[in-house]
């Protein structure tokens, strides 16, 4: 069948595969300096956001990544009270950190302005976190502002684009040296490491990647799942400064007492770092 | 962006969601009895194999789907000798089945032979354990054919496409009545159930339905991921008539030693009856 384009959002994934959602309404286009930004109604997703045609939040799964990339690297690093979060401009990462009582600052670097204000105004659910007085949002390059910090922040998440556009320089040693210099002792950052099945190459150079920065058991990729991403299956990297079995969350909070979660629990955490056979040998040296 | 007709093949899923795949080559089109069958040639997915219009096996994915209905089933079921597949006319699981030394007798019913023998031409990587000798093709409704068995299969496998059209009498209480009374003491089954992100009624009711029939404790979902079926996010639901801990594989023959797997291990099906809050909400009572 033949989708019409009024009426369909349409991400192609290398020319080879597309994701389409049916749109009733564009809400918003603009390009800001770094990319075009889109919001449409749809009714199969709600909301979407799409940064240079690409699917980065829908109402319907954004809870996947943001609950996924933020608790299980809370649940490792007790009593955290600084967290900086690079990328991320939608805030939803920002409000599932703001349930922890323990934090008194927490950081968002986001490069585009734009998509922070475009996530206040149309994601206000999603974007809720942003308003907490620990909250402070900086609009900057992600990899030049966190050179400038030496064990600063208990938690770091890289909540990043694909390795293209202004994304590009977070997915380079320079900055994962940056990173782990940036963490203080006891700490841990999680970094946004693309599909296994579908970025496989990507996936797999990324872990390696940050083993070489970090250490082999140093670096550990879990696993989500996220409808409106290219292959669905996606993964997270959890890195620490000191050895962590990152599987079992050590946390005195118990992340099972947040309240509201849809996708994480302590035995999801668990089972997301069980990988099947065909990620474990992408990794493999 | 809108994609060519002449070069794309999509699935829309309710007029509201679409995943396509750009192809180089249709190799085949038929209408059988009962379904529309067609067969590409892509770059990213190798050979696709549709039923009126959606995706049913891709050489890219399809191991996910066929290791993870057959090798957790199996691993319940010490020493099973005869098996039997509803539907799975693409010889898939079949192919994974037939792995093992200890069963004597599988059978395949599939309502139609023309996706049978299409899949031997043009997937013969995938339909390859057809051939095996302990191996019989039924050609016949499955519904059907189950009900005039009483303790005959250690194992059954509902291998279905979605609850329309030739698959529809698979998902009703009778044909799950027919499969319990089919299966032998200390015996097991297991359905496909459809995606609990974007068919969470559906998955709802087929699993609420599947503990009407077998029990409360005796009928638990688990998780996979297949990037070619709508939401990705997959389930099977594994039914047994005596009380088993799904998540503890107890097969004396250990599934870790099949050569070959891509996605299975017995850690993988431990950690895939976990399930995030948001799916255990969906078969609550």
């Amino acid at each position: 069948m033949r989708l019409n384009k009024k009426e369909w959002f349409t991400e192609a994934f290398e020319n080879k595969t597309a994701f389409s959602v049916r749109y009733s309404q564009k809400l918003h286009a603009s390009q800001s300096q770094f990319q075009q930004i889109e919001v449409f109604q749809t009714t199969a997703m709600g909301r979407v956001l799409s940064l240079d045609g690409c699917f980065m939040v829908t109402e319907k799964d954004s809870f996947v990544y943001h609950e996924m990339i933020t608790h299980p690297t809370m649940a490792m690093v007790s009593g955290a009270e600084s967290v900086l979060v690079i990328g991320g401009g939608d805030g939803g990462t920002i409000t599932e950190l703001v349930k922890y009582p323990s934090l008194k600052s927490i950081t968002l670097c986001e490069i585009d302005a734009e998509v922070v204000s475009t996530c206040r105004e149309f994601f206000p659910e999603i974007s809720g976190g942003l308003a907490d007085p620990r909250v402070r949002v900086v609009c900057s390059d992600g990899a030049a502002y966190v050179k400038q910090f030496t064990a600063e922040f208990d938690v770091i998440l890289i909540d990043s684009t694909d390795p293209v556009g202004p994304g590009k320089a977070l997915y380079e040693l320079e900055f994962y040296q940056s990173v782990k210099r940036a963490l203080k002792e006891g700490g841990a950052a999680t970094f946004q490491t693309e599909s296994p099945i579908m970025m496989s190459e990507v996936f797999g150079s990324t872990v390696r990647n940050l083993r070489l920065v970090f250490g082999d058991e140093m670096a550990q990729p879990y696993l989500c799942v996220i409808p409106s991403y290219p292959g669905a299956m996606w993964s997270f990297t959890i890195c620490s400064v000191d050895k962590k079995d990152f599987s079992s969350p050590s946390c005195s909070l118990s992340q099972d007492s947040i309240e509201g979660l849809q996708y994480y629990g302590s035995d999801v955490q668990k089972a997301a770092f069980v990988l099947p056979p065909f990620v474990r040998r992408l990794i493999a040296y």
